[in-house]
């Protein structure tokens, strides 16, 4: 039997005490599946005292998590403490330093400065592995670099922000207000410290940019993605959605064409019926694309103890069985730089704006649009009712990204529209 | 750079001329991913003469694969012949004999002889590679084996067999008999040659042993497997359960209990809405099931050229990259002898009758049913219209098989049925 791999474990919180509690319940079963004991020699948190419901009494214990990362007992340094710079960061350049392997959950981390760790680890002969920064239990980078690795991939996309899922079916399910939702999302702490890091779609651009490199063999570049957060999806908009066959949802995409590599985290709206338009609560959602496979839907807990600890897990068993690739899957120096596309691929889009209760209005919509090069799929007009303004939905043919925008700045100038029209691209996945 | 790997391909039908062109147009792609060159040494086929649509001049040729797998210029036997004996078994254990890895898209030989092959490789150090063998393109051998490693499995359920569910959703969009469409996709060349592979669920039920190794740590058991295929599937018990909200899907199931490993390859009713449920035409989906990733649902493309080849390339490039694991995840010699549970775990199931048109008909049916411990949850009873007897619909509540079989055995005394009723059980998926 080879020697016991042996972990220095950073951060205890929800996840890294999973991660302790699977190694101390299922030794057999991992020694079974790797030849291999695998062992915890230390562990580092913020506070030592904190009862996290196991039992930590025979682990070294360090304060300082880069004291952890270059102990001599320690093989594989898994990073769970979080935050793209700081601690998280010096204790991963320090273990790498010191001849570590790492396992890591840190999205953020790997999002700004994956090329610069990659292109340090590869260096130094060790393996960066992050199962867990991307869709939780899902196990999409393994799918994407391994599974997927005979393939030109055309397309990644997917929901891969839980809590944003969670707002967007919940304000349809109860017909509640963003606000309304969002108060209770973060009583029920389904929100980050920082919650703009999930309803900015922060952190989901984080996973789409990790996922991206690999797929397209470009650096990360997370500066590169059109980002909108779901703060302004009304629920006017989720009940005309629905009404027209749709659902709204924070949706990234990623291809490389000819036009260049164009990345997008926004709120977009898909068929109901598609998998991705019943994808409710907190459960994430990748469609990864390629030449030979065509398309592939991976679905799963995106988030939650067992799951990230689940895809930690895989990263440790794989480096236990000698599994060693790239960061990226390719080599980080031969990744190339992303030259970002300069407008959106044409696509269908929904428009809603508030028309004016005038002669001939909904006629000069209509004209504005054509002139921009817009037509029209389908268009429902509501009620007046008492208000001077009635709301008018169109959904348009495939559209280019500049006609579209002409469109929007033409709008206002016909003098009907009583509002600045919402517009929001039609995915059909 | 490390040495090239050499291949040795045998089969050179769809999938084999699939691998034979990905390798010939993305040898850049697969030398950045792997740090290799993956060439081609040799290959072999039936006929030499016939137009394979790719140009396989500069490799040499084998008119027998057992020749091919031996070969010194050879370090990975690619074996695409298939059928479980035979040629294709002969040329595996020759290559392993001969110190080469094995990369096989072959179900039948591995639910039928993988815990020998498997044996036999771990004792010569070489690895058995499969993943196309199970769900085409999805990489579901890797999220098993590698992705859910840090997981007890607790259950593995899946479609895998696109051209019975092709037939099940033909049946039903297009009213037709199981005999027209049969004839239809027979027509189509959507068959095996032996087509009782496909509608016996045969194909299916490789494919899940294979899986139940994996996940169970269990010695293959195809045997063990209650196998039926969809050839008594009506067009009526599509339409009726339809009604009530369901789908017919040939679903394969396996979970390991206290009592025992119960493994089921049969026509299930499952929710119309479920992800199972609207699985339409050649998709394959698996669903996986651990105590800490909760549920993963992969769907993909589950045959053809492009993703059964996505699939072996997937399993090459790992074994270029170094990647070396037991066949099944554990060594072979490790994995227990499956003891198959006695009955199946209790479920509601769908129950569908001819009653006849006598007083009290339906009470006595209800009374058997009671008296046998089976409850019901719902039931439908059709118009007689002109007919003597009228088809009775039950859905019944969660009940043991062997309730369940009483009951069936109970109702012909009832009197008052005029055929023998069908049972399909219900997953709730």
């Amino acid at each position: 039997m080879a020697d016991p791999l042996r972990l220095g474990i950073a951060g205890l919180g929800t996840v890294g005490a999973g991660v302790v509690k699977i190694i101390r319940q299922k030794q057999a079963l991992l020694e079974a599946r790797t030849g291999r004991e695998i062992v915890i020699s230390a562990v580092s948190a913020r506070s030592r005292a904190k009862d996290r419901g196991v039992n930590l009494s025979s682990y070294a214990w360090e304060d300082d998590p880069v004291a952890l990362a270059t102990r001599d007992d320690v093989d594989v340094f898994v990073e769970l403490v979080g935050g793209e710079d700081g601690p998280a960061k010096d204790a991963t350049e320090a273990a790498i330093n010191a001849g570590k392997d790492v396992v890591t959950a840190n999205k953020a981390m790997l999002a700004m400065h994956g090329q610069t760790l990659a292109e340090m680890a590869e260096a130094a002969g060790r393996v960066i592995r992050f199962e867990a920064a991307v869709a939780g239990g899902i196990p999409v980078i393994k799918a994407l670099t391994e599974g997927l690795a005979g393939n030109e991939v055309t397309r990644v996309m997917g929901v891969m922000n839980g809590s944003c899922n969670y707002i967007l079916t919940r304000m349809e399910s109860a017909g509640l207000t963003y606000e309304e939702v969002f108060a209770e999302a973060d009583g029920l702490g389904y929100l980050e410290a920082d919650p703009q890091l999930d309803v900015g779609g922060i952190d989901a651009a984080h996973k789409l940019a990790i996922l991206s490199s690999i797929a397209f063999g470009t650096q990360v570049d997370f500066a590169g993605i059109a980002l909108e957060g779901i703060e302004n999806v009304t629920i006017e908009d989720i009940n005309h959605a629905a009404d027209m066959g749709f659902k709204i949802k924070l949706l990234g995409s990623a291809q490389l064409g000819a036009r260049g590599l164009e990345q997008s985290m926004a709120p977009c709206l898909v068929p109901a019926t598609s998998p991705l338009g019943q994808l409710d609560g907190g459960t994430n959602m990748v469609v990864l694309e390629g030449d030979q496979v065509g398309q592939i839907v991976l679905r799963g807990a995106g988030a939650g103890e067992g799951p990230t600890a689940s895809a930690v897990l895989s990263d440790i068993v794989d480096i236990a069985r000698g599994t060693r690739l790239p960061t990226f899957g390719q080599p980080a120096t031969q990744l190339q730089k992303a030259k970002s596309a300069k407008s959106a691929t044409p696509a269908p889009y929904y428009l809603r704006m508030s028309l004016e209760d005038k002669p001939g209005a909904l006629a000069k919509v209509a004209t504005a649009l054509g002139d921009a090069g817009v037509s029209i799929d389908r268009m429902r007009q509501y009620d007046h009712a008492d208000a001077a303004t009635a709301p008018v939905l169109i959904v348009t043919h495939t559209v280019s990204a500049d006609a579209l925008n002409a469109a929007l700045q033409a709008l206002p100038g016909t003098g009907v529209i009583s509002d600045t029209p919402v517009a929001l691209r039609i995915e059909k996945v």
